[in-house]
């Protein structure tokens, strides 16, 4: 009997490797000796594209992955006795191990009701004023994703009317990126408009799932919440030592609207994956497809016959099966995929 | 006035870049989808490398960085209530900005005096020992750093005397290996003899100043100890998703005895800096130049005008200034160096 | 205008002072000159009161409060990176403001669904088994409160079946006791039937609550968990030191019955006081009234009746008026509170 | 053979009791139903007496110990990459068991120079000054202990210059009173001029070696450091139910002048032991008798001598035998243990 290989295409947008570009910078990167420790010029100037790129004069730091990012500013805008309030289907809720918790030494992470994905407005305001004992951790931190978890976006209204309602209440605005530049190429807004204008204090930025190697970005738009933060990441494991590889990604992608192409890539061919989808019968696709991910109800026999042919995805949130594009999705790979499952359809 | 580019050639051996061999392995590392988070198979083969280099069954784990790997492993051998007896001029003690009492939720370092960097086997023993009542954390771990801050080397009988002490008194062994390869490459023994088979239970294992990119490894010949260490990774923020760059690194330095050319490179050039240092009048090389670093002491006439030409280097520890070679020094920045040195004395 | 004096007779079973004999035990402690810390005899003899009390070679810690004991002794049976499975209506979950996740440094509580307060084990199961990736955290103890947070009761079956689960999948059992002699009083069984026979690792066993000041035990009846526990204790803040006055009573609590004398009355009162507003109309008593405490569901008439008068309660859990009783409750205490709500039904 | 039995009485000033003042405010207190966690009325009357008694708006917080009210008070002053600076005798250091480490979730303690167990000022400025690269953690907070751990009492222009060198550079002013009272009744002056008037941001405030149960106080001069207090003790298992029991103590120890005749006792029977001590052969009193302990060398045979006789104490700290005194200590005790010593002298 014949095995066939296991097709990781969709299962992630961290399946593919490192896009063209963000190589070629490392590349160029790699020649002769630089400081240590992001004392590099190409630090200096990746920090300064990503003022550029967001308009205003945040602070910039960069870690290695978007548990830490996540973990690290949510321990920054928290004390261990504070909470977090997150969605239900969030990242930092439902797949980061704890991490959280860990990193601010006990923060707890309430959770409210979302809808698509994004926050419950009314559930937020519920969850931050029904205890005010000191029994209950007090609540310090709103944390939500862009794009979220289920591939819905926030339109910068929406922010802006969560932020408000934090603010009012004293708590700090925390947006989860792992796939912001997905969410910024759908929407058609610029940065600053998802981002600070709409009132979110730290922005984790993600790379890896953009194309790149072995970072996210933390943008602080609140600039007092970012002192001695360069400690904490030191202290906590991430801080590079070899920075000048990280930084020239992101002068890169940054710098050269490299970002837009493979997010808007992704997204385009999310779409397209999920029309395809949509036309096979009982077949449904549970969520708008606002950026590079599609939630799908497959019948049984098509899940099977996807799996036969190799095919690997999760079904562990959202209720369907999520499929997920990235820079390094192709047309064809598109056009397998569909084909297969017309074939068990 | 013109200004001199700071060189930052002996700095530190992590002002180099990747060497030409791990930068082609993760080169064809980057093709197609894989599985994120290590299930891939580079990853399973790179930990099966680990296993033959080291001649056991032990349990191997990449994380991002030194900082990481030491705090993590000594998290997994103490509880908070624990201490660590480690040497005064340890990395974990001076460098770490509190990352193994941050990992561990507050395990204390005690500090052990050294004699040329090595600790010292009867002061380990006195501080094991000499408070035995709840009010002093209980000592549970002994690390070691191989080869030691002050470029030094234990030999095999050193540690094993050393793991004995550690032993007797229910005290697991830690070895800070951020140079090993170096270490191993100077003293000529096998991997398996100045570690598990002296006593050593887990070593981290320096891959980032031996010439790669973001990793270090995490080498548990106590596999006991290694239960659930994932876990402990992702929720610190130290599982990467795109685990191939990493992985492919490691089987191309063990695999083909890379790592022993870069090492042997790194010390031999640090050798022949210390003898041209050395036939300088009033200066003095401070420690045995085992490995990649030498200390020597300086007259103030050769640092300032060093310094005047741009060369950059520490002198925080071991009270003279630190000068470390890598895989990158060439023969002519030693010669360049020694030519400047000279003309000042 | 009047002000009435607010009655706080019902509002929790914390706010009565200490009885007679844990007053006349301490007394009596407080004579001469002791070692401290627990070293003295009155706190030996009291542990091995407890072993008695339980039939088993147990190991018992005192530390200050429950919040304290429950914590500490579930970070000792998790690391960072586990979870704790406990009942959605849990003290540990909605009234210890984070210190679970504190003293274990993150890990996390995940939330079973319950039935008049007590674990729902099928529930529990899935909990157990439905993730097992390591983005999250590892299930590795059982929560359970006897009597429930609802005034509830476990049978010594019910807790076996729920230990059998956690067993199963290698979790520990812990038992939040903060009223474990109301529970054993209204049982009627041995207190061993109730914990480690039936499959209890580690049980916190409440003493401020039954009439004494200042202090829980912690009793591990596997003695495996209980290793360095006194360091946890030292460490956290909760070594007494001068531990005699705690230790005398316990003495005097467990060895002459006393604990069932105050145990009992409480829970009659509360039975007593749960048939008087049952006979009201359009009352209704939400619970089984097992142990010392009343959950009813007022109408708004009587509320603010009872609340004019001066008589203060919580609705904070379990969906209605929560009423307790305790050792200093009187038959008077509650007939004026019956009178009161009857004069507004 | 008979054995004499172990005579506790200079072992440590936690070895006696509760003073007759404190248990008789106690004994009223526990009379009739109170509000819990802090809201009854003696607590609101012993945070105002301490107002009056510093003579300042400060903050306070009740805590049951010494262990916990330094290290939640450390905690709220760091960050867990930040370091406090003590004295290489402190008791944070020496007897907490990593419990500063531990509430902080890792802040180190950087030890300086200490003479007669006061902090030499030159070594505390160089010790913050010395390292300001992220690798190491950021001095934030100085740790004085009035009186110190040897038994000396900083005068207030010693409190004021520490303190001007700690604010000079950012850092907070935490002081372990333990024995804060008999530094008090030593030095003569007001508690404010030893304290807010000479910079120190927060008090930990001794009870239980004046002679209380279970209870120290934290009080803040700082107000704004004072922010959620509330929520870190009960976070860290250090908030009482029954409060009334420790408000009613603290309201009799400092609304009647009991602290100073009990501390003044204390103080004046050192003194005499120590005269007795210094009037035998080869005995020497190390350290100035400013408070309530003695430090004397001692011959062998004396040593030897006492203990046979049945006498306890401690050589842990300051190179000699440690003997305290507290409120219990009687002539007769003092005049009993002389002449035991002078019957091996």
């Amino acid at each position: 009997m014949s095995t066939v290989p296991v097709k990781y295409h969709f299962a992630s947008d961290n399946t593919s490797g490192v896009c063209p570009e963000a190589w070629q910078a490392m590349a160029e990167a790699n020649a002769g000796y630089q400081p240590s420790y992001g004392a590099d010029a190409l630090t200096q100037q990746a920090c300064e594209t990503f003022r550029q790129f967001f308009e205003t004069d945040c602070e910039v730091f960069f870690v290695f992955n978007g548990t830490a990012a996540n973990s690290l500013s949510l321990a920054t805008l928290c004390q261990s006795y504070n909470s977090v309030i997150c969605s239900d289907v969030s990242h930092v809720e439902t797949d980061e191990c704890g991490a959280p918790e860990f990193f601010s030494n006990g923060s707890k992470l309430l959770l409210a009701k979302s809808s698509l994905g994004k926050l419950d407005p009314a559930d937020v305001e519920r969850l931050i004023t029904h205890r005010t004992d000191l029994h209950y951790p007090r609540p310090r931190a709103l944390s939500l994703s862009q794009s979220t978890e289920l591939g819905t976006t926030y339109r910068p209204d929406e922010i802006t009317a969560l932020c408000q309602i934090a603010k009012k209440h004293g708590l700090h605005v925390h947006m989860d990126g792992a796939r912001f530049f997905n969410a910024l190429a759908a929407l058609g807004t610029t940065p600053a408009e998802i981002t600070w204008k709409a009132g979110v204090d730290v922005l984790c930025c993600g790379g890896t799932k953009l194309g790149m190697a072995v970072t996210e970005a933390v943008v602080f738009f609140n600039r007092d919440l970012a002192r001695d933060f360069e400690y904490r990441c030191k202290q906590a494991g991430q801080l590079c030592s070899k920075m000048r590889f990280i930084s020239a990604q992101w002068l890169q992608m940054l710098g050269n609207e490299t970002w837009r192409k493979h997010a808007t890539h992704g997204n385009t061919l999310a779409s397209k994956l999920a029309d395809g989808l949509r036309s096979l019968p009982d077949v449904d696709i549970l969520y708008p497809v606002d950026a590079n991910a599609v939630f799908a109800s497959l019948p049984d026999s098509i899940k099977v016959g996807l799996k036969e042919r190799g095919w690997m995805f999760y079904s562990f949130i959202g209720g369907g099966s999520r499929l997920m594009c990235s820079w390094a999705t192709t047309e064809a790979d598109v056009e397998a995929f569909l084909a297969d499952a017309a074939a068990y359809s």
